[in-house]
């Protein structure tokens, strides 16, 4: 089975006017998030922000969860932020884990909207390739705010297609969109 | 397609003790799981608590949203916080469900468990079931806290599996376990 790794940009990322912005640190996200990694196998979750102050949140979250007064009173909770760790841009995060997996991994973005210049992968293709023995690891990318800027997009190896349901309508919560896409990966 | 209504239940359900309790209503979980209601087809979202405050609480985030400042800010969160009210028990929604589909719906529950004395019902099957033409209006039950006690349990006509992915953790929060059930049974 593949290392995958999940990475949530907090910056940069685009605001509603197409500005760059460096977006808050949610610790719903962080619980959410790493509570979805554990239960679909991730070997990590990355929360990309340029600010130390944000970063020291990070920080305080996880060490409350793992050894604070957290870690004996929800220890599910703990298992779940040991996959926590913060990195101060992308690049960092993929160097971690070149690092850890001793060779570079495939970048795997997710969008709310079809991305032009970036192969398509399907959700069932990227499934069965983390699935394999010899998979490459996989650091998947969500963006907050209004999505990731085209100069991060470029980067990308692959980007998975937007969700849709029954409608239209595919505004879903970061938190969603990342319980949903690792499901589809990797649920049984 | 069958008209398919999810309830997020606040009380009565279990806390870690296993003693009967009202949990508060957290803010992202109503816009997380109202945005993936309207991702997902769905035609309501209760939020089932008898707190009269948590019920205020509920009434100002979705005129806030619906005619509020958030309105003209974000028209998407607008459409998904149309799908939200407030029901002060299990039984109150159901009959506004049987009052707005003229029938009663069959009632599903979720559980991270499995549940022995309730008929289980396979996500496919019930996919199939809510794609058809004929098919009975569906209210979907997700507990909060540690999920739904047994007096509730026994009222289900069937609930799903629990969630499980690449391991055997499976502590999901109740915003993914929402988003990846609506995947499984209404994603394209």
């Amino acid at each position: 089975m593949a290392a995958l790794y999940v990475a949530l940009i907090h910056g940069p990322v685009l605001n509603k006017r197409g500005d760059r912005i460096t977006t808050a640190t949610t610790g719903l996200s962080v619980h959410d998030i790493a509570r979805a990694t554990a239960t679909f196998g991730g070997a990590g979750f990355f929360l990309v922000t340029p600010l130390t102050s944000q970063q020291a949140l990070v920080e305080r979250m996880t060490r409350h969860w793992q050894y604070g007064s957290g870690a004996g009173y929800n220890p599910n909770r703990k298992v779940a932020l040991e996959f926590v760790q913060w990195a101060d841009t992308l690049q960092t995060a993929v160097a971690q884990v070149q690092q850890a997996e001793g060779q570079m991994p495939q970048l795997v973005a997710t969008s709310a909207k079809p991305v032009a210049n970036v192969p398509a992968v399907e959700y069932a293709e990227l499934g069965q390739q983390l699935a394999a023995e010899d998979g490459l690891p996989t650091l998947l990318l969500l963006g907050t705010g209004w999505g990731l800027p085209a100069d991060t997009m470029v980067q990308m190896d692959a980007v998975l297609p937007p969700i849709f349901g029954a409608s239209d309508y595919n505004h879903l919560s970061v938190r969603s969109a990342a319980a949903i896409i690792l499901d589809r990966l990797r649920g049984k």
